[in-house]
């Protein structure tokens, strides 16, 4: 380990790398509380490709464990430390380095901060879609290794929908090139659709072509409330089912609703059981139309109450609502947040799923999440300190997930297996499935030093 | 070879075997005329999953070599015969087995036709996207082996989009699964979209399930007419450049032009360069503003004429003068069409490569295709017999392949690498990513029996 340092040092001196205990320790965890993660033996942080690949070259020759890592706000472990691996965080490699108005695409580094780009774009006149909650803080080198989503995929695809190329180094230094900057290309197997979402286990991207889309138009947006969560999971249903296309549906339950009224005073409807935000942004009066139809839709599920915003301002607190769940989950106690998923038609079961799991095991329990994709987030809160509801909520995750599982559904919609379900990996995906992307791993990065412990 | 047949006689009494010179000889060809196959050892048309099973564990155990094949439609040789290899053609097994209105997505058997599942999914309001131009005929497991494209790819993406989760038999007989209904999952690495584009190199594909849409407005459509490829290439970039979204933005050239009025007499304007077909499915009267703005887009950049249908028949009719370019192409002559492609912005780099080529080379060359996606077919047609010219056109191919990837382009836009362009794909990507395919193909398929000699 000491040799593997000196070279670095020796060969890279230039290279910026933290072996101090505090900066090691400020690199141990990412944003999921419940993981346990490892010490790092240092941190580096890289500012070009090149000195990725000749940290990788060493770390073969080593045979040193590497963490790739963005902005650490990752909520599966995947970017928690590993002892004895070097952390390789990508923040420093953080330039957009080519908007593309012509072509709609964006070349970036993997430090780049979502919202950044969103921000660069916008001024073009262009939209970056994928959205996760944190959009303000993460990196899009996190969104690309996590598959990251977010408000807008029932509209607009998740991350991997919206990534054409990527530079990736190679466990043993080599640096790819994969896809390009054509829409359309089918030479050779899609190793950039591989790529992303493997967290950092079969290579370290140094660069992203991403898909731009020309800006939609301005948002119409409105809230419902509904006397139940499984009157509020019919009337999602027959959204989608009438075929209208909102580019927000977004589920809160009651809890939910009280935390954020408790901590910001809105004025929310907090006898409703749930809420659903929708949103549209289609062209010109086509987008009164599909809320209008959204809204019958609303109503007929038994919805007591609909808010149409009226002006952009409006829009913005509506939407607020919703950004502002999980924080106001977080001010109760200690959170953890999961990310199940289920087929849209079992989303009722899934809401019933998690109501009775949480009472099964006294959890305060508030759900919130994407319900136009099937994907929620059952957050668990308890006092700090109570190790026995820390427990429970643990033992709760666990039927949760197989919940999920026999539902069709996800054991991770947006998050990623990480480190924290791997084990749940195969009871979801069946042994030979989860062989197959053992041995793609273990063809890619064969002494195994890409984030070890984490998706297979 | 004997050995494995009659195990498989033994084995699988009730499968369709073919051993006779006549059907193996019917099952050497794609639609490729240009590469030379190899002749079957054997044709096997199983009915079942676990047919497909037997077979591959007892092709492994023999180390008899398969070609997987859907309805032999595919230009790039992928599911061409190979010597001493078993052709398993997935024909037999066409059952739409489920249209999940819920959550807008069908499950299909490989060998169902596209056309098949396109019709009866509309019987439901509902629509499934790609549709190559081979759509009557070509089956599901082919577009899923090519990640097939087709004409509204530019609005609605290509197939890899479409597939949700997959069924693959594997090299050594095993069956495993990948994906689910969820429309958000990140548990584990994409296998999915790793099975779409590999033409059978990494398993065979026995079950899909695929995402389909409600149903889009009816499509308003239009034909501008150009002075020059290179106008009408202006066009493209402006209409791409403006933010709209058409859900059809085809080329044809001249010679495509004259080729397709000499077949039908359609009275098209034979002196324009150029002609683009553009459709806006948009709702309401937003299609007709979208093509109102891309009529001005297409004056602007120096269009001659542009013609509007005003209702349904008339617009068959001009989509109608797109559908027949090939076959009008076809009809000149021996025709081989290619498919390369480049980013949007350089597509008339691309169209005055393919002029500069055709000339250099004495060839007649007729260029249509999905201008909005920057993917072209530029056909070259000669004479029966006219063994020169083919051999000329050889080397034109050879020449327009690396004019595309000097454009940052591709070989192959939505055709495939298949067996005819195995040669470039390093040129293209370099032999470091096609190392890492390399290394992917073998650990999934180690003793090479699946279409060996394709794709990597």
């Amino acid at each position: 380990m000491t040799a593997f340092l000196d070279e670095l040092r020796r060969g890279l001196p230039e290279l910026r790398l933290l072996t101090d205990d505090v900066d090691r320790e400020s690199y141990r965890r990412d944003e999921t509380s419940h993981f346990e993660p490892g010490l790092p033996l240092a941190v580096a942080l890289p500012s070009s490709t090149d000195e990725v690949a000749a940290i990788m070259r060493l770390a073969t020759a080593h045979r040193v464990p590497v963490v790739p890592r963005g902005a650490g706000s990752g909520l599966s472990g995947g970017s928690a430390g590993v002892g004895g691996a070097l952390t390789i965080a990508l923040t420093r490699m953080n330039a957009i380095m080519e908007i593309d108005r012509a072509n709609l695409v964006a070349v970036v580094q993997p430090g780049v901060i979502n919202a950044d780009l969103k921000t660069a774009v916008a001024a073009e006149g262009l939209f970056y879609a994928p959205d996760p909650a944190s959009y303000e803080f993460c990196s899009i080198g996190g969104n690309i290794g996590t598959n990251a989503g977010g408000l807008c995929c029932v509209k607009y695809g998740v991350t991997r929908d919206a990534v054409l190329s990527l530079e990736v180094v190679l466990a043993d230094g080599r640096v790819i090139r994969t896809g390009g900057r054509n829409v359309k290309d089918v030479a050779g197997y899609s190793l950039t659709h591989l790529f992303v979402g493997s967290q950092g286990t079969l290579g370290v991207v140094t660069e992203a072509t991403l898909r731009l889309r020309p800006a939609p138009p301005p948002k119409q947006t409105m809230l419902a409330f509904f006397p139940t969560l499984e009157a509020a999971g019919h009337a999602v249903a027959s959204i989608m089912a009438a075929g209208l296309n909102p580019c927000t549906l977004e589920l809160m339950d009651q809890v939910v609703i009280a935390a954020v009224d408790d901590w910001h005073s809105l004025g929310l409807d907090r006898s409703a059981a749930a809420l659903l935000l929708i949103e549209s942004d289609q062209p010109g009066p086509a987008a009164d139309d599909e809320l209008a139809a959204a809204e019958t839709a609303c109503t007929d599920a038994g919805a007591t109450s609909v808010v149409r915003a009226t002006d952009p301002m409006e829009a913005d607190w509506l939407r607020q609502v919703r950004r502002l769940a999980y924080r106001a989950m977080e001010r109760l106690g200690v959170a953890r947040m999961e990310d199940v998923g289920a087929p849209r038609s079992r989303l009722p079961d899934l809401l019933m799923a998690i109501e009775r799991i949480a009472a099964a095991h006294e959890l305060r329990c508030g759900t919130f999440g994407h319900a136009g994709d099937g994907n929620l987030h059952p957050t668990f809160v308890w006092d700090r300190g109570d190790e026995a509801a820390e427990e429970r909520a643990h033992a709760a995750c666990e039927e949760l997930y197989r919940a999920a599982i026999a539902l069709g559904g996800t054991v991770t919609g947006e998050h990623g297996i990480g480190a924290s379900r791997r084990p749940f990996l195969e009871e979801q995906l069946g042994s030979d499935a989860v062989d197959v992307m053992r041995s793609i791993k273990a063809a890619l990065d064969p002494l195994g030093i890409l984030n070890p412990g984490k998706v297979v």
